[in-house]
Formats: structure tokens, sequence, C-alpha cells
């Protein structure tokens, strides 16, 4: 048996289950069982992608939290979460993905022998691993048990990041950085869009600044033209075309925390609309990030995003961020606070959100977007230093006289070393 | 608007719709809602990241499916499905992770719209996207329809692969042979994983023969030493060593369609308990190739293999396979047939597995699988070309004589090129 790989102090695991005990308790619950495993990730440490089977903590007042799932992934366990070996609690491969079986049988009979048969028992009724049959059979398993709606619990608890936190997304910024300027960088007429991506995921695991780089919780975001109409389309072989403008809509990863990222490349001369557009969302995010004060609440953001595209005619209709770190597929916001006028979540110091207000047309779309940290006092402080701007570059086949597009990149990559040599983390 | 990119044929199309018809007219079933982004895409060819909100199908017996999701993805259903105007569906940003709503509420209220409010309707129960909180919604505001069960349903249809699939599978087939033998090519003392996974993923992305890659469902596995006891962790920054193996369970993935394929390299001289592993280990492989033949059962490709591990002491306690096609995270198998002896699917013509017995002892894993396809006599037919073997490659560092390792991973690239060139698909 090797060494232990775990990520955070012990001191930082005991300040999240305390947390997470105080949300149980406030709601009286005897236990809680989540299958989220940024949540299992974030109490436990644990990391491995067996997520595509049933698998989960059981949560108590007075016991380590239990690791439960797949007999194959119980080395995983052991090898990444800080627990003991004898609340490591496998089960075999005959309830995987089985017609005649649910490892929520398994699971019951756990919760029995552990106590809680009779027990009010959280669980998270809104998560893609927890599933409507999952629910039913645990229901049909432990009819004396009151199972409650949890769903969250432990992710409101995420909201605020720790030092140690902020210095994983500040690696995770760097490597966001060389991703969107390397994307930027070699964007150009004729240049295959599955071959732009092969580079930014090799620029994302390769990482920064000595740190190597995770996958992201979502795959790089890049449509062109009409297809940036879509938000969430993913690449094809197609070549970037005159006359086009692609988003790049990335994360930089380190140990499963995210630092998203978005920049817009046009090539070729954008047209009138888009540039009063850009302008329009770039005083928006000036003024949205000043709004993102400690004591502010989240909805103040969004309104003062509204003010500036408002006046340019732009309606949005979307949320315009939420809170980001710890992730695994398919999302990598932290499902608790939105950016969005009707949230009345106060903001706090340590709270970080990827503010993204994406603009998305019938002919375009244009993404700038800022990751930001609450401070305690003044604006928020973006984790990464790239110019608020759509990038333009000079279409080679365009009869035009080609622009001057290498200073703002240049001057961008040049800022951002600046930037971590400042923050040597 | 620009030209729809749909991948296949309106006749292939129109064969999917009618399957899953007679399958739910089986099942007396008006209706049925689906999550699943692969059935979703396999009936209309929608393609986004878009599952990490509620989405779905309403598959009916006289209309078109009608997609349903969130606003700023209708634009992704009008450029990658079939299906036209008049059945998308969308519904508002404030139904989006909110608290106080939920987006099942909207999709009741179109299921009661299209005549269903007392309709015998199939859900995905047992679905990472429909989760327990949006079957009771369901159940709170249809009170008057019949909620069941149809779990797998559409994925049952998938099974069978036609001859458009088949083609996707065989592009996919050369993108994940390029991909492990880079991977092996690349492995050597002293490289680092998150390197070695982002030439992975750049051989993966840019494709093969002139096809793109595309994202695989699974990020690549590829842990080393005793990790690889453990069977699914991903990378991190550490360096290969002398004395371990790796093992690189990958995918190829052309348009959404599945390949995967492992293979293990050891550096330095493996234990004589890891080279009797492969030994019955490759016989094994045989063995079940042999025996996946039309008219036997899934079980019979277990049972064969289980032959030679049990005479060399290997007591595995796994299915050793799953049904693979096109897929969407967090899994690349289709969750409908698992090779393992319980199992007593009939094997069909058209049938694709990964025959996946990997090994994993406390000490080290061992990974070499096979993607096969089912014939229509004969034993199945391998997708991928590569020596069913344990690739060692001689520690630099190491004070032995170099072995020559470069002849049988030479052979195996010239091999896949030859295979290349027979099936210019």
């Amino acid at each position: 048996m090797t060494q232990k790989a775990i990520s955070f102090s012990p001191a930082e695991y005991r300040r999240r289950l305390m947390l997470t005990r105080a949300a149980m308790a406030e709601r009286d619950l005897d236990a809680i069982f989540i299958e989220d495993p940024s949540n299992m990730a974030w109490l436990t440490g644990y990391d491995g992608w067996s997520f595509y089977v049933h698998q989960g903590l059981i949560v108590t007042h007075n016991t380590d939290p239990v690791w439960w799932g797949r007999n194959m992934d119980a080395n995983g366990a052991r090898r990444t979460a800080w627990i003991g070996e004898d609340v490591i609690r496998p089960y075999g491969d005959e309830y995987v993905q089985s017609t005649s079986r649910h490892p929520m049988q398994h699971l019951a009979a756990l919760l029995k022998e552990m106590g809680f048969e009779t027990a009010r028992i959280g669980v998270e009724m809104e998560n893609y691993y927890f599933s409507a049959k999952a629910y039913t059979t645990l229901l049909a398993e432990l009819p004396q048990a009151e199972i409650v709606d949890a769903t969250a619990l432990v992710n409101w608890q995420r909201a605020v990041k720790s030092d140690e936190e902020l210095t994983f997304m500040h690696r995770a910024a760097r490597i966001a950085e060389k991703m969107v300027l390397g994307a930027i960088d070699r964007s150009d007429v004729g240049v295959k869009k599955n071959e732009l991506v092969a580079d930014i995921y090799h620029d994302a695991l390769t990482g920064a600044d000595g740190h190597w780089g995770d996958y992201p919780a979502i795959v790089p975001m890049c449509p062109s033209g009409a297809d940036a109409s879509a938000a969430h389309l993913t690449w094809n072989g197609a070549e970037l075309r005159s006359g086009e403008c692609t988003f790049f809509e990335l994360a930089g990863v380190y140990r499963r925390y995210h630092t998203p990222l978005s920049r817009t490349v046009f090539l070729g001369t954008p047209p009138e609309d888009m540039k009063r557009a850009e302008a329009a969302l770039v005083e928006g995010l000036e003024a949205g990030i000043d709004a993102a004060r400690a004591g502010n609440v989240a909805g103040d953001i969004a309104r003062a995003l509204a003010g500036p595209l408002d006046r340019a005619g732009i309606e949005r209709g979307a949320r315009c961020g939420y809170s980001i770190g710890l992730s695994y597929p398919p999302d990598w916001g932290e499902r608790t606070i939105s950016l969005r006028d009707e949230d009345e979540t106060e903001l706090l110091p340590g709270m970080t959100f990827h503010f993204m207000p994406g603009l998305w047309t019938p002919e375009w779309g244009l993404e700038i977007t800022e990751p930001v940290l609450i401070t305690d006092r003044g604006p928020a402080k973006p984790f990464c230093n790239l110019p608020r701007q759509l990038f333009v570059k000079a279409d080679r086949n365009s009869i035009m006289a080609p622009l001057d597009h290498s200073d703002p990149i240049l001057a961008a990559s040049l800022a951002a070393q600046e930037l971590s040599k400042e923050n040597p983390i």
C-alpha cells in the first residue's frame, strides 16, 4: 500500500465535515446520503471516474463519512480519501447495471446495519447521480425511515472557499489564461476546429507554472459563426472561416478545481452590431464586477450588468453566472447561487463565481466572461488577467490591410505572466 | 439559417423511430419521455453539451419526436436534429437550477397540451439525467397520468448496429489504435502522466484517416503501479517509473460513436505473476471471441473467458464487457447487455461489445481488451488490430541489457496501417 494522495490538510477536511454536520443538525437529519461526486470529493478527497455507477457517502454525526461504492473502486477510495478502512463499504459487481438488482438494495441494508432503519435521512433529490429508481428503491427498502430532500445541502457549504481552495483556483486560472490565449493565437482561416480543440486540451493538461492540468467538467466549447448562436454545441471537423467569430468557453482545472474563462475571436471585420454589443458587454462586465462586493447580493451583479445592456437594446433573458469551485461532469458550476435578478443570496468574502454574460443571437455568439473572487472590501477580484474585448484577427484571405492583431494578445500574454509572478502560488 | 448537420440518412432515423414505437406499443405506452442524451441523439441527431440541465424528447406514435429543453439550446436542436421547428419546445431560463421552480412543471404542462394528461407515459427511472426530483415533480403535476418505468427501452433498440453506424465505429477504431499505439510508444521512465494524457487527447481529437475525433464519454484511464489496482483513477502529474505497469483504457470516438480499446505497458521486467496472468488473459480473450457468435448468449463469452482464468487461479468477480456504440458522459457503455454469467441475451449479428476483462490486483492492473462485432457466422470480428499482449519496454535506467521492445509496437503499427488500407471507410 503506497502513500495516500490527499489534496488538503486534515484541518480543512475537519472544517468541511463540521459545516456539513451543522447544516444537517439544523435540518434535524440523522444522516445524509450523497451521490454528487463533487460533494464526495470535497468531504473526503475521493477522486475517480467511477460515478457512472451508483456510489456515495453516508455522512453521520458520529462516524467518519462512509464510502459506499462498487467493489472495484474501493481501492480508489483507499488511495484518494482520508477516511479509514473501516468505513469503506463496497458492493459486488452483480449490482452493476443489472436488470434484477439495484445497488440501493445493498445501501439500504448498510443503512439498517448502521442503525438508520427508522432515521431521518437526507438524499440529493435533484442530482445527476441519484436516479429516480435509486429513490424509489430506497423508499421501498427502508419503509420506516423518513427520506427527505437534502439537495445541495453540501453544495451550499462549498460556496465560501478556504485559502487552500483559492490556491487551487489561482493555479487553475493560470491554466485557463494559457488555454484561451493559445486558442486565440492559433485561430485562423482554414484551421480545423477539432485540431484547435486538440491543442486546447494539450494546453489544459500540460498545465501552467509547473502545475499539472486536470480534465474540465465540460469539454471545450468553441462554436463558430451561426453555430455560435447555439450555446452548447461541441466541435466538428470544419474549418474556421473568414467573416465569422468563434467563442472559446474553457476552464483551467487544477485537482478538480475549475476557473472558467471565455473570450471570442473574430476573423476579419466584425459587423457593427457585434461591436456595439461588445462595448455594452464590456461596460456591463465592469459594472457587474464593481457590484460584486461583500454585503451586496447575487442579484446586484445581474442588475449592474443589465444597465449597459438595456441601454444598448440587448435583452439576455438568461442568468449571467454561477458559483464555481470543485466539479465533476457534466457541469462545472456548483448549482447553488445563480447570478440573476431574483437571487438574493448575500455575497460573502471567499465566494467565487463565473460571471458569464454570454450573448447569443441567431447570427453569432459573443462570450467575454470573468471568474471572480468576492473580497473583504471593494469590487470582486478577477482570477484572470486578459483584456476584456473581442479579439479581432485580420483575415489573410481578405483584401483588407492586415490589422495589427498581435498586440493585444501579446500584451495580454505578458500581463498574465506578470500576474503569475506576483502570485507565485 | 445554415444547413443542418445531420449524421445519418432519413431512412436510418425512420428505422430507429419505428423500432422505438414498436417497443412502446408492446408495452402499451402512449408516449415516452427520454432524458438520456444518447437516446436523444440516436433518435434525432441532437448533439450538444446541454445535458447538465433538464432536457429530453417526447416520443409519441403520431408526431415527430418533440425536443424539449432550455431556451438557449433550442438553436442547437435546430442545427443538429432532423425534426421540424413545430416540435422544438424550449423552456425559459427561470427554470434552470432554480430553488423555487422545476423544469418538470413546464414539461408537465406541455404533456397536457399534447393530450397526455391521462396517458400511460414511460420515463427512464434509472438514468443519470432523470433525477429523483424530476420524477416526483412529474408525478405531482400529472396526477391522472400513469407514469411507468421505461428504463433503457430506447437503449435496447440500439443494440444491433446498422451499416451506417458500423462505418462510424470503424472510423473510431482507427482513432483508438492510433491513441493506444501512441500512448505505448511515448511511455517511458520519467514521462509525466498528465503530459502523456495531453498527447492522448491530441491523438484522439486530431483523428485518423481524415476523420475528426470527438470527445470520449470517459476521460483516458491510465493509472500506473499500485494506482492501477484502482480501476477508475484518473491521471496526475507523477512520472512513469521503472518497474511499474500502466494500463491505457481509451476510446476512439467518431461523431459520438465509441470504439474502446485497452492495452498495458510495463517499464522494465514484469513480475512472474503478471506474465502468468497475461498468458491466461490472452487465452481467455481468444476463447471469448470464439464464443462470441450469433446464436450464443452474452454469458457464453464470460464463461469462455473464465476457463483459462480459472485454470490460472484468477477470479475476476466483475462483468467482462458491455454493449457499445453511441454515448455521452459519464459512461461509454450502452447499459443494456453485460458480458457476465447470468446475462442470457442472445447474440445477434450487428451487436457490438467492449470485451473488457480487466485484471486488478492489489499490486497492479492489467488491461488487454477488444471491441468486437458479432457477425453472421463464425467468431466475433475485432474492430481493432493490435497484438494482444502486455507491452514491455526496457527501462533505460536499469542495468539490464535493453530489450528489443520496438518490434512488437512497430509490427502493430504496420498491421494497423495495413488494416486501415483494407477497410478504407
